[in-house]
């Protein structure tokens, strides 16, 4: 399978770190499987690539010149209906959650669902506990109305990790000047995506 | 809920550390919800309890005052058909597994078991994994055969944590004296049980 390539790719391209996805529409077991799969992965591909739980850890790839993976999701589904999870997937390294993915779930609204509601109280809570945590919120691909609410209820910078200005490709997926503006005011961080 | 008693019992009585069971026949996600209480507690009841994950946090809880707690099973059940997963408990802090549970499971037989069949492939491979890892394996209620077979297979000493000599009190529960000098020929330690 084509994991080692890409690992191979990272650590020879140079690159410092990265995001790594290990969930997109996943339940709890099944996320939890994945990240299994990294355990695996960070053993036998040690090589290439090491585990990123800290900042500290970035450093430590860059010095070892090694590409830093940081698990992260683009959905906050693995948790199902339990925030207490957050913290066991804290603990096995998780470190940035993107709220919701494109739809709705429990916790707000995504960028092409059919309405543009805000946060569910559930979701407020899952806010708190990721500060409380450590975890990383990501926008990316959230609904607007969610967007503007999270920045204002996280009590820590959030992030777009993959999007770009809708002042300059009108789409859903795309953010508005104000939620750019009010995120960077915030201490937020915007990363822009290789698609439009 | 009366753990906050039992807690509290244990400091004041002067426990240095205790095996706590936080799983018997439950499944994989229930296992897990089982560690999110477990964190709750640790936060929630710190002035009595902390968390035992190595030999130095033994000590530790010893000059703390504080009861400490090493989470253990008494089935390997939670790992279901996988053993990769032994390493995502061991993470969260299950530092004791016992191999089975009175009855057959997918590793090996228990001591209330119809048969007395020994380990299955998968219970080597799990053996082997747990000797990996730093999981201590316990065979109180495992049966005969399987008991004998683990301690040749494992790579490292196992225990009883709770079993009685079966030559003072003959039941299936409790460990013949084969079993008991071949265990502790190879390095590892049995305690009494409160029951006969």
């Amino acid at each position: 399978w084509g994991v080692e390539s890409v690992f191979k790719d990272l650590q020879t391209g140079g690159v410092t770190a990265s995001n790594a996805t290990c969930a997109i529409w996943e339940g709890f077991e099944a996320a939890m499987n994945n990240l299994a799969d990294w355990d695996g992965w960070f053993e036998e591909f040690s090589g290439y690539i090491r585990p990123v739980r800290s900042v500290g850890d970035i450093h430590s790839a860059k010095t070892e010149g090694r590409a830093g993976i940081i698990l992260g999701w683009q959905n906050a589904t693995p948790v199902q209906n339990d925030i207490r999870r957050f913290q066991l997937f804290h603990r096995l390294g998780v470190r940035i959650v993107q709220l919701t993915y494109n739809e709705r779930n429990l916790f707000g609204n995504g960028c092409w669902e059919r309405t543009d509601e805000g946060l569910s109280t559930l979701g407020q809570a899952a806010i708190g506990e990721m500060n409380r945590l450590g975890i990383l919120i990501d926008l990316s691909h959230v609904g607007d109305r969610t967007v503007l609410e999270t920045i204002d209820c996280s009590q820590q910078p959030v992030c777009f990790t993959h999007a770009n200005a809708r002042s300059e490709h009108d789409s859903p997926r795309n953010k508005t000047d104000e939620a750019i503006r009010r995120l960077v005011a915030r201490g937020g961080v915007v990363g822009v995506n290789a698609f439009p």
